[in-house]
């Protein structure tokens, strides 16, 4: 079949947006129609190329909501019609990583997926005759798109695409940070660093589950409405203090942080948001991607008084079995995701949602089909 | 009162033995008579004068068994007669820590200890009218020492002093990282690092708790057998193998070890033990204490793909709690320390079990009095 995608044929260049030619689904595969697609900045570093691992001819896109219009041979967990999310971590539920119950990172096609084929090897993408890459297993910069069936969350039916599609990264990303890897309890105080979408996420996850202090931190004053629109219950401007941020957050957290969820990417950062833990149990989240070759440090002492530094990937959500649930919170009113979506394109205007990115004019550009 | 006492009258200098003077237990305090006492390389940190914030005079040791001679006003929680095990980690109950359920750090009395001093300001050891400081808040290297009665736990009257001594340091620390601050769950992979006194005590932790493989990780070839005594299945010489120690140490675990434990105070060993862990859940604990201004590193990817980076103080025990726990189990035959135990010595000797310890020649030195 043809569909309409936005190819990145090199990197450092516009998409463009053409026809491309689509294979249907083989066994175990899934032909979905993607409905809305998010623009994330996990996109604009591999479009940029940041990513060394970065392949190209690809059809970018990981963020998406649609509906099953074709499914493969031996495909049982979901039919045509089902709506659903594309998930660039997978949910095999018979590998090592799956049946540890410890962590959600699906290794079952991890190694193709980081090749941008399909398990079998292959892609089902091309132009012209050529090859087209797909990407995190996604590809959702296209109107049609094929996925194996244990990438893709069931989700309701009465969700609408234009917001769940979100729930395909970004919002498990920082929501799940909270709930799943951090497991932040009722009553915390809760540390964000860095009040983008995924800061933005995690602060409405903390509120959900009951934290009481909710501290947003970003060099940026205009967040500080966005924090607060969400949850935040106290702002800090580092570059407006007198002094060290971190002995700022210890003492306006009464010893420091019971959480801190570092949504920078920036190592110095991660530090920051470490040492801003309270001794004896405090908890740091690094979800923030860092770029290539940056380190992160601290002195043990931070360590063996008590302090705990772990990381979040997808939130540590198991795709099939969670996402469904951030559906429903989002459905039932216990999470907001509208006030985020700042802009809504059309398929022909995903370079302006780049655009808008760049210029930190967005939370969160969709695109619609 | 007079007790005999060895005096580390100044940093990088043998200790003397002496007679000093012992004021009696104030409110709260209790007299101690030590009956025997480890000597712990932090011991030997502090007279070597490694610890910037070492104070002398003073007298060392925090590693003691004894029986209370003589109770202060208000002692509720022991009584004269009582054997007990000094803890260098207080625990109040009431503090925020404490109450916290999720530190064993007590802060108690943490600023005047760190001064040297008991909690209402002052020393109850002179020598010639001058102060001698306290240290650790225990200086065991005294016949007679007064403690708080918060840094007391009592003990059952049957354990042997030259054996439930080592339980007030080095059992603990190692045990305790594996059952408290890891909670090493059975068929676990588990890889120590270091295999001294508290790497062998990591070991039989582990092999109590149920783990399959425990891999000890040393750079002394006649650690081995030390190892295998006490429930190492696999040793690994970093320098007698080909290639990287933790690629190799991945494949010897499957894909990576579930808990890692640094007993080395190395930071470089530190980082090799936090990427040695299985992605997805590997937890890697920092017991070890490094140098002043040494601190650890590593890349975000290592957090964000599920490795867990923690550390580890007196093991993770509650003092007047989990001691006595601990002691049962020597006193059962679930944990062993006789064998650990390679010298026992007289006060007079002391120095002879400092020079020992640095020759690499003693698991364990004890005083006896």
């Amino acid at each position: 079949m043809k569909t309409r995608a936005a190819v990145a044929f090199e990197a450092k260049k516009p998409l463009e947006i053409v026809e491309v030619d689509l294979e249907g689904p083989k066994a175990g595969e899934v032909l979905v129609e993607i409905k809305a697609t998010g623009i994330c900045h996990t996109d604009a570093y591999t479009l940029d190329g940041f990513d060394s691992e970065g392949i190209f001819p690809s059809i970018l896109g990981h963020e998406g909501a649609g509906i099953v219009r074709e499914v493969g041979p031996g495909v049982t967990s979901v039919k045509v019609g089902d709506h659903v999310i594309p998930l660039y971590t997978p949910e095999c539920r018979q590998c090592k990583s799956c049946l540890s119950q410890k962590t959600n990172l699906c290794t079952a096609i991890r190694a193709t997926q980081g090749k941008g084929l399909m398990p079998d090897g292959t892609s089902r993408f091309s132009y012209k005759g050529q090859p087209i890459f797909h990407y995190m297993g996604c590809s959702t910069f296209s109107n049609f798109t094929v996925l194996p069936e244990i990438a893709v969350a069931k989700i309701r039916d009465d969700a609408p695409f234009d917001k769940s599609c979100y729930i395909g990264c970004g919002v498990t990303t920082g929501v799940g940070a909270v709930v799943n890897t951090a497991k932040v309890t009722p009553g915390s105080n809760v540390v964000v660093f860095g009040l983008g979408g995924i800061g933005l996420n995690v602060i409405q996850g903390a509120k959900m589950v009951g934290a009481d202090k909710i501290v947003g931190v970003d060099i940026n004053d205009d967040k500080a409405e966005w924090g607060r629109r969400f949850g935040m219950t106290n702002f800090v401007n580092p570059k407006k203090i007198e002094g060290d941020i971190v002995q700022h957050l210890v003492a306006l957290t009464d010893g420091g942080a019971d959480y801190t969820f570092d949504c920078t990417g920036n190592t110095t950062v991660m530090r920051q948001a470490l040492e801003a833990c309270h001794r004896g149990w405090g908890v740091s989240v690094v979800i923030g991607v860092a770029e290539a070759g940056k380190e992160i440090s601290t002195r043990p002492f931070q360590l063996v008084t008590g302090r705990v530094w772990k990381g979040s990937a997808f939130g540590g959500a198991r795709g099939r079995t969670d996402v469904p649930k951030i559906v429903d919170w989002y459905m039932n009113g216990k999470i907001e995701i509208d006030p985020m979506i700042t802009h809504v394109l059309k398929l022909e205007d995903i370079n302006k949602g780049f655009e808008l990115m760049h210029e930190g004019k967005s939370i969160r550009s969709v695109v619609v089909f």
